[in-house]
């Protein structure tokens, strides 16, 4: 779907926006469809940078919550940035399962707001390849007109549409997932982390001493594989998914060892 | 697949060639792609038209059998073309299960052919949307460098590896077809309408009086649906898709009855 939308909205003279640091495929969609990228750093609060109103972009994507930091910016300022682009603002919330809130109501007031989910995170279903966008007629007209002729496979189609129904599972599974969240967060803090409340379905934790590089080595040598990225901003942290009650504690186990081993 | 490799191939000075009547998907391809087309007409034979070999195109298309003409090239004869390009070849072997020869031994000597299949025919899956390529490593990869990041969904994948290791089945809906294919051109010859054998799952009938147009609007009326392309070297024909023994019998008697009123 994000392939579409930078094929409708962008080309050598428009280009994708988004604020940084955040997944890392939007780059590589800006470079297939030949356009130029315009990324705006966000600032110690995650907060929406107020640049990215100027970038003149074709296409603004804000993915929120966000990955890799699991921030979460307010309906609200979302919609006040969608008033003033001349563009179309996609809100990727494929982790908006995991969140307190959603930019649904957005759709009624924004003609230029289109938002893409999946089925890969809450529903567990990331085996189906099942996303899609909520928008403006004017929008899913634009994205109808230049996707392939076909659409998602019958099969495919019953399995997504019976899974969306079962909301009592998608509660369940999502609970669990929150509820570890919460455990984790506390865990992490507990042995020496910095780690900001996440709306996501992993957390991003800031370390010192260690560095976070050395724990990621270290916690591969036990074959425990957490995300580290080598990137501004991010040299610091790293990205832990939220795993079950018995994965988190053995990760936390791991890494009070390691801590400790530095001390 | 073929939208990816018009995407690696094609661009505003590098054309997308291809015989013509042929599938319309291929123009709108070039459109999307913002890519010129060299369209270049069959002759009365329908063989490979010389000038194909001159268009200077970044991929050239074949469709082998042809739709909606049902007709086949001899894989040599698309073999001595793809020596003499420069840009791909792809063959769209989409109507292959019917017909008596395909061009897969051309992968072994020509590496800038590449080969398009479908399990929505031969195999019934239409709803499956399941299609493959076959090719060179070269241009393999140059298609997986431009696709969307993720695969065929799991359950499609399963679906299709076990439909395509039921040859049995495979050949015994094929083999109906092909026997309803010659009863069906027998029928429509007998009726005066005149029909190039097809290698396809369906026949192309010519018809003077009454004209293509009239028949096809006739059997509207009836509530039997075939294809009427008013485009140049199709008015005077019609694309019948080969039914069931039953629906062929509908047709056939449909047609008689209006061609009778005519005379």
């Amino acid at each position: 779907l994000l392939a579409i939308l930078t094929r409708c909205c962008c080309d050598v003279d428009m280009p994708l926006a988004y604020p940084t640091p955040t997944y890392s495929l939007y780059p590589v969609l800006a470079e297939i469809q030949c356009a130029p990228v315009a990324e705006v750093p966000f600032g110690n609060d995650y907060r929406l940078p107020k640049l990215l109103e100027k970038t003149g972009a074709g296409l603004t994507i804000v993915c929120n919550p966000n990955a890799p930091t699991g921030t979460f910016i307010a309906p609200e300022e979302i919609g006040e940035l969608a008033k003033k682009l001349q563009g179309v603002l996609a809100v990727d919330e494929a982790y908006v399962d995991f969140a307190a809130d959603h930019c649904l109501r957005l759709l009624k007031k924004h003609e230029n707001v289109v938002i893409l989910r999946t089925m890969s995170k809450g529903y567990s279903l990331a085996a189906l390849r099942f996303g899609y966008a909520l928008g403006s007629k004017r929008i899913i007209d634009m994205m109808i007109k230049v996707k392939d002729s076909y659409n998602v496979n019958a099969i495919t189609q019953v399995a997504a549409t019976t899974a969306i129904q079962d909301q009592e599972y998608f509660r369940e599974n999502v609970g669990k997932i929150v509820r570890e969240r919460g455990r984790l967060t506390a865990g992490l803090r507990d042995i020496g982390f910095e780690v900001r409340d996440s709306q996501a379905n992993f957390v991003l934790a800031r370390i010192g001493r260690p560095t976070a590089r050395e724990v990621y080595e270290k916690l591969i040598e036990k074959k425990i594989f957490v995300r580290y990225f080598d990137m501004a901003g991010l040299q610091d942290k790293l990205r832990i998914s939220v795993g079950t009650k018995e994965q988190n504690d053995i990760l936390l186990e791991a890494l009070r060892g390691i801590v400790r081993q530095e001390k």
